[in-house]
């Protein structure tokens, strides 16, 4: 059991909102510390870090992922920009039991791919479509205290197909003005680790201030958390003795 | 393997299409009519039967399940008017192997939701919806040869939250244009049989008419046919010698 | 949230420790109480009710299943002697978000076959095998705090083919001596219900003293614990607003 | 629908027959020909093509896989020796439709790993344990024709916990004489490409001789082979229009 408060790590590539004005309008401090200021509102007691892409290891340490329950990220503009030492680095923590929400444009970070085995690509329109997010598992723990549907007023639209493995369980399937569905919430596992994607989110729009948004981010937050901190990535054994 | 051709039953309750004008300038001769006069020229050798509510024990005799591969099934207004002894011989052909598929309204049948074990209950409005299905399962048999999205001009509207089982495979996902989404081709197994449902097809919209959806039952009926028409239903078995 | 300590209700047909000697003298006061005083040191806080066939109703009142958060059932003997009106009432609580647990012979219980839609048939044999559980599902809150595998020195065996719909989670699988496997702990969802299936524990052996084996069943009455105890069984809603 | 043959590719680094003694007694032209000569007596009009770690680009140019409908791999002794551009290209055409299926010590990998994204570690022994093949899927066409359980008298012992993502469907889960229990049959989506992984089939037993092993490897050619050779790997797709 972790006796420690849980401890997230928002991961966000930083640079919209360094160089857009739309984007530096909505997000004058960066995404990450909007979500962070939601968790920390909404889950009392966790401990909220950050790094982007600019710090040394884009402030993936060996030592901050190791002090991490639930890493969250965020990317869209630099996701070639992310070294393949640190991607292979969150890889191993997640297999070791480090819990992964991957926030919209991540669906084609590195880290995401590579551990779903998939292009993870879709279709898109940045058009402002209103998205309807509905709950297709009522009784999931992610789902717990939000609206049938979340109503986002406006909001890039990504639709099926989407190339991912069958998710383990689908919270929410998605719907457009333009008339597209997607799998907006779903969850999967990779060795210890456990990892949700949660589509809604676009830097151009005030997705992160959506109080409904925000609930379920900190709902997945509690939900991917490990019950320990010790990381044990799945490993060969043999040759084992028989069972006696 | 089955070497004789393909022998698929569809059975509608056969209540609208008697009585409601509008229905039966849509289906003249009844929605099983035109679902069978598709599956002849779709699926070359196919053997069409048809069966309905009023023919004695619902035509669904045990000789009639004895030998057919798939049942098709088309309820809405009279669920309760089919005898629990035939609801009974259908779900113990389904465990023994007979493939079955379930349209629209039928969801509320007693068929399926004996199978189910959930209400199978959803959120409606008829009133004239687009209806988009799309396809999530690219490579699936059950999707091969249509477009994507099939587009339904004008559709009675079914919505989630769906309550069913988690499906094992989800072909394909529908939009309405009231904003809605719907899992409307999912998969099960029972026992030995394949059960597949799809949910086009009010009896107020010319839906068994379009092309795509034809399609989508026709390659329904190859997928969910046994390779066997031997039924054996699974049963007890012990004591049972150890494996040596 | 269930502000209110987690209340468990055991069932028990309790019908072979009040006649065949050897349960006697292995659960002199039924396998309910053995299981309930395993819980109550187990789940700190926990409620422990307990409910068998003799009793009026079967102990399982809608006032009964009102207050309980996770139904337990064992039964084995008189399978047929469970009321129709009480399967239902009891199958409307899990749709509408009680947990449930099925323990071993519970498998071809109306409850359990009922919910799943299939027959729960499987082989076995009782004569001794050693059973080993393994866990599958590392990460699973189910799986906590057990050895991998646990070892059951005597148990009645249970062998595939088990006639289930396809599990949502598989989180152990059984070896026995004879050679056989099964999945042996298993979950499914109805409704709002969380349902976990876990096969150790026959009447002949002392399995339910066994401490791992009381683990897994604490470990399932948290997992399988509602958010809250209102019941909200789901319905049919229509016609509905398009959402605008 | 392809209408040519189906054509198998059987890839096999081809080490271990070229310089144990043991394993040359037991397959004296390497196991892709033992499997080669199965496929050709169990799958009338299939084309048998191989390919070994030794030939320029592994034998797996990309002519050879365009022409390719199912790749088989066996590998053991080399996975790191094979190159990670042939990887990549193999991954590519399974991600645009083409079938694969993973022998035994495959599931190490690099081509199986990349696409799982786990480590597809377990645990080991190979000492002559019996290995019991169980159906537990008894309708899925893998299955089909072969006795439940397979009995392969001698093999490595391959157990859990095997660190795989949930597997789509699991076929065959076997138990060995030490005790141990394996998913040896499952299968996985990745893009528009079906995989199987089956485990019997060590090098060091004659395995691939085993008219059960044989036919499950044909059945499973069978069942991932493309509805069409045209290869069509998910890609990103936008600005789309909504559709209207």
């Amino acid at each position: 059991m972790v006796t420690e408060a849980l401890t997230v790590l928002i991961w966000n590539e930083y640079i919209h909102e360094t160089r857009d004005e739309n984007v530096i309008r909505i997000y004058p401090d960066g995404m990450h510390h909007t979500i962070g200021a939601a968790l920390t509102r909404l889950l009392p007691g966790v401990n909220v870090r950050t790094a982007t892409l600019p710090e040394p290891e884009h402030g993936l340490t060996e030592e901050a992922l190791a002090g991490t329950d639930v890493l969250l990220w965020w990317g869209h503009a630099a996701h070639d920009a992310v070294e393949d030492t640190v991607v292979e680095r969150v890889k191993q923590h997640v297999l070791g039991g480090m819990g992964l929400i991957v926030l919209h444009s991540g669906h084609w970070s590195k880290v995401f791919t590579s551990l779903l085995g998939t292009t993870a690509t879709l279709q898109w329109r940045s058009a402002g479509d209103r998205e309807l997010v509905w709950t297709i598992a009522p009784s999931h723990p992610i789902a717990e205290g939000v609206p049938n549907p979340i109503v986002i007023a406006e909001q890039e639209m990504y639709g099926e197909p989407f190339d991912i493995p069958v998710p383990e369980e689908i919270v929410f399937i998605s719907s457009f003005s333009g008339g597209e569905v997607f799998r907006s919430g779903v969850t999967f596992t990779r060795g210890r680790g456990r990892i949700f994607y949660f589509s809604p989110g676009d830097q151009d729009y005030p997705v992160y201030h959506h109080p409904d948004v925000q609930r379920v981010i900190a709902n997945a937050a509690r939900w991917a958390s490990p019950r320990s901190r010790e990381r044990r990535v799945p490993s060969l054994r043999g040759p084992v003795a028989p069972v006696v």
